[in-house]
């Protein structure tokens, strides 16, 4: 066993998460106001006035990471048993990051409608939930239906983290190569989740031309084989034109290459027959489409992956733990396109700005100068990521209605800092 | 509104518990291990080996505290959200008592299939289920079908819990009176999930007679009016004879009158004309049957109910955190009848001995002599508690064959007593 993979199972024994007490019980007196006769009236006010769950329970900063299990990054199909440890990890980075009390929910059941109706039904312990590592299609058809159906914020992260992350290192790259966005040319390789997601993103961004391919080639609305309703959705909007072809010719011409689906499938040959000055965020893992060095080697100006040892990690770190502060702490029935975008935005902004101390040491052995061709996204250990993405996420709430409690943005900022702080005190 | 109440939504302010992770975020090498790509491996791990999920994750020592908030004490049906804080106050209990980490899933459906369903789906996150204040006679339903199905332990806690600490003042009581329980009549007021649980742990502990009734009298297997398959079930073993009669009528001549019922439905007659040296737990909240002074002027030699201003409170608080810590230490697959007489005869043999000064100290209001009519249980704020229920649990757990980890119940007592100390220090 290789010395990561030991770590791993030192660092992960008996688990990750614990459960606490918020108060004590150091009496007769604790143990009735805690428990029976007091807790009553807690009880009593949320039956008469459902809202005020909000000021008696822990529900508003409690978030559900709910899997099945069957799309785990690298590993597949394991099932709810063996995505626990992963869940568990998600939950603590919530907490350390952001604050969040979460939880990991890991189901026995797969099915679709088992995995939508058993979210639903857990909504009052709840003021978020997350979905996690749920095979597509069904994942888009459960986001879909519980957000319809459900009062608090649905986002599944492995759909819209990792959009939300490639679509703020999208922003910056074409900034520094006076590109703008209108005017390019993407294609995205993969058409599960994230692809899908990221495709949407790019869209509601505006991106010039947007093509998708999958291993059958370039999706099309007529295509037949391997499609699904939202293969077909998302062609109608990307490719009306029924372009067809494989990884190759979509390639050509393009001004940027998104990768989420395998590893070496892409030749430094196809990066030379994209446009000058293009692109490239390879981020299957552990084995990205093509390795950073050899997309350099080719031409290309940009360069990221999903790996933490290489420049441009699209990590989605950056992105769930800041957007659900966000959301919770203007208690949002949603979130929307709008706050995704906003926080995309703000990671492309915190990118440009200047890079404290405490970050450079953070990464002592990267050599981090500023926003250039390799630093396009912030850091994940850059404690002023999550402040800043609550704050324009909250913002982007506020402005477009889904807010159910009044706070001023800088607000949330201002006590996201506090708060991590104190976690990581 | 009286202090109290005041106090307790003070109290519950912003919720009672949090979720906290047990590792550290420093560095790049923490996140790698926390989450991707080293993550993976103590997920390999389990996806080979689904046993050892005990191993990497925090499964082993979590609960779900499951209610659908339909049979919230003294509140009735007031639904999921409404019931969170009382549900939050348990898991608080579950872990400054025992150290577990209970997590409250409070459910928005309330048909009993829905939760049986739900409550198998979340398996892979927990090590045992506590159902809570759900209403009769779906729980039984309930319960039934998830030890059937469930490979962790379940418990529902308003059944047993009342019914295990019931038989264990009921042990020593008689043990004063120096009456046998094969020889004795009692009578149970109320057949919902706690009335139905004592009888049948009274009727399991060899009780010479007994008599359920309810609003429509005492219960008998020919019976029409307002009866279910569980009141004919414990009809046919409790009253073959069909005895018919009212509350007044089933007490005559009686040893024990058991009230898990409605308030002030019993007078100083009633209890008057029970047999000599009788025993009283009224146990109705806030309000019981008959309050205890009333009792002791008409006669009756121990008595007992379900208030903390009172002597020999019946708290469940005695029972579930040892339970639970028993079960989940021994890796149990069920709670038993036999684990369930073991907590309660461990509870009486506990309160025969001598009583530490810590206790007395955290009842300074209360004369603590030791073993007499008026401390027949033990206190819920002695620390001794936990440990030995646990320990008796253990061993029976083990004895019985639903241990799937070899542990001493010495130790399961020794380690208990170290975490809680922990805890609470």
């Amino acid at each position: 066993m290789n010395e990561l993979k030991k770590k791993a199972l030192e660092y992960n024994e008996g688990g990750k998460i614990s459960v606490e007490s918020k108060v004590s019980l150091k009496n007769q007196r604790d143990l009735s106001l805690a428990y029976t006769p007091g807790v009553a009236e807690p009880s009593r006010k949320i039956a008469e006035d459902e809202e005020r769950v909000y000021d008696y329970t822990s529900k508003g900063n409690t978030v559900a990471v709910v899997s099945d299990g069957s799309a785990v990054l690298g590993l597949g199909n394991i099932g709810g048993e063996a995505s626990l440890p992963v869940m568990e990890g998600k939950s603590v980075l919530f907490k350390l990051f952001a604050g969040i009390d979460a939880f990991p929910i890991c189901l026995d059941k797969q099915e679709e409608s088992q995995i939508t109706k058993i979210t639903q039904s857990i909504e009052p312990s709840f003021g978020g939930i997350n979905l996690e590592d749920i095979t597509a299609p069904k994942c888009f058809k459960i986001e879909e239906e519980l957000k319809k159906t459900m009062n608090i914020p649905v986002f599944h992260d492995d759909q819209h983290g990792t959009a939300i992350i490639v679509l703020g290192a999208i922003i910056n790259s074409l900034k520094l190569l006076n590109k703008k966005i209108g005017e390019v040319k993407a294609i995205i390789s993969g058409a599960g989740a994230s692809g899908i997601a990221i495709a949407k993103i790019l869209k509601n961004a505006g991106i010039g031309e947007l093509l998708l391919v999958d291993s059958e080639g370039i999706i099309y609305p007529q295509r037949k084989n391997n499609m699904n309703p939202y293969k077909k959705e998302i062609a109608k909007k990307t490719n009306p034109e029924n372009i067809q072809g494989d990884l190759e010719t979509a390639m050509k011409d393009s001004d940027i290459f998104i990768g989420v689906s395998a590893p070496n499938i892409v030749s430094k040959d196809m990066v030379k027959k994209m446009k000058e000055e293009s692109i490239v965020f390879a981020m299957a893992n552990p084995e990205p489409e093509i390795f950073p060095d050899k997309v350099k080697e080719a031409g290309a100006q940009i360069v990221g992956s999903g790996r933490s040892d290489y420049p441009n990690q699209v990590n989605n770190v950056l992105g769930f733990p800041g957007i659900f502060r966000g959301a919770l702490d203007i208690r949002a029935s949603d979130i929307n396109e709008e706050m995704k975008i906003a926080a995309a935005e703000a990671l492309a902004e915190l990118a440009r700005k200047k890079i404290p101390k405490e970050v450079k040491e953070a990464y002592p052995d990267e050599n981090l100068n500023g926003f250039n061709f390799d630093y396009v996204i912030p850091k994940p250990l850059d404690a002023r990521v999550v402040p800043e993405v609550a704050k324009a996420v909250a913002e982007a709430g506020i402005k477009s209605g889904v807010a159910r409690k009044k706070v001023s943005p800088n607000e949330v900022k201002e006590k996201t800092k506090e708060v991590v702080s104190k976690i990581n005190s």
